[in-house]
């Protein structure tokens, strides 16, 4: 019988994980309090290496710009997945933060950030979809375009 | 008798409340885990559309970024109605996040935030004020020279 | 007998708290919402004015930006004193945000945010240690260098 869990959902999308992003600090990659799950930062990145970096609006375009989300949002679903060992456990993305590396004069974050948006709500459903706060920062660690906020709630 | 709720001082300071903002994307305008209600970022919108747009600091002045700070603080009055059915329902505003499109030698910031830290405070009441965060940030979504971040807490 | 909690710990490192910092406009130092404690933004601030100010990556470098990191952090933990009675209350950093005023070039913030989370880990207990939101924005109130965004958990 077919199932339609967030798992389900990312083998038919084809995704496969990546190794979870680990820290650059004296920090940890996710904390849960009560059922809430806060994630650290999440950057375009693989391993400790930028995939991509640059100012949206002046180095990249949007096109880059929503790559370097999406690559974002994988490390999160990757992470989320070693944190509570299956993404099943998610009952809801409460808040996405999108934080795009953007010139002064950039508007169009929203469709940067919907790159994200879009991933989290093809995998978690849309039921699960969240609420969202976006702007441009001046600048992101290792140059990455996009950082990601991510809290989610656990099922109990 | 009279009464002293956050529906009856909106009404004496005769607060008329628009539509309220609907999503630019896969997002949803707010989610409640919990006890708390995690609103999307609110822009000086009317629609979909900026009533301002600029860089406080370089477009606009302090009194015009106050202005933007209150349109979209009376956008957050209008959708905690929408989704809770009446703004008694707010125990508490818990975080009021005041992201300032400014220029890197702004330093009023605060000046702006207060704009929307008095009006919640003259709705909800003295004792539901929130903690705050202010910080200006390089753009924001449409070319809004401010986005509120909204967090309350709501009466079981 | 020795013993080891976070009061244990400051007084250890010889660390004397400041004055806790007061509220610059119409908002609270901070809000507690169930077993959250919410934080106003913290600041390199003694009093209402700042200890050091500018941009990092411009006028300021990363040891001045740490420096900066550095007394945000004492501040806030003035704070979680004033507020919770004794640092022992705290169960967990939930949430550090470090925002640095940062030029668009700016990739090493990472490194001032550490000073903040190092602290925060001698004082709490590596078992404490925070998730972490890092990123650079055009300007801050007074010209801070630094603000912090602290999330913790209370112990019930």
């Amino acid at each position: 019988m077919a199932t339609n869990t967030a798992e389900d959902r990312l083998a038919r999308l084809g995704i496969r994980l990546p190794e979870p992003p680990t820290p650059f600090g004296a920090y940890v990659p996710a904390v849960q309090a009560g059922t809430l799950l806060f994630l650290s930062g999440m950057l375009a990145t693989s391993g400790h290496a930028t995939t991509v970096a640059g100012t949206v609006g002046k180095d990249l375009d949007v096109t880059a710009g929503r790559a370097a989300a999406y690559t974002a949002a994988v490390n999160a679903l990757a992470l989320v997945k070693q944190q509570l060992g299956s993404l099943d456990r998610v009952s809801r993305v409460v808040r996405l933060g999108v934080y795009v590396a953007a010139t002064p004069e950039y508007t169009q974050h929203p469709t940067v950030a919907d790159s994200a948006s879009e991933l989290f709500r093809d995998v978690f459903g849309a039921e699960a979809v969240s609420s969202r706060l976006v702007f441009g920062v001046a600048s992101l660690p290792l140059g990455s375009p996009v950082e990601l906020e991510v809290i989610l709630e656990v099922k109990p």
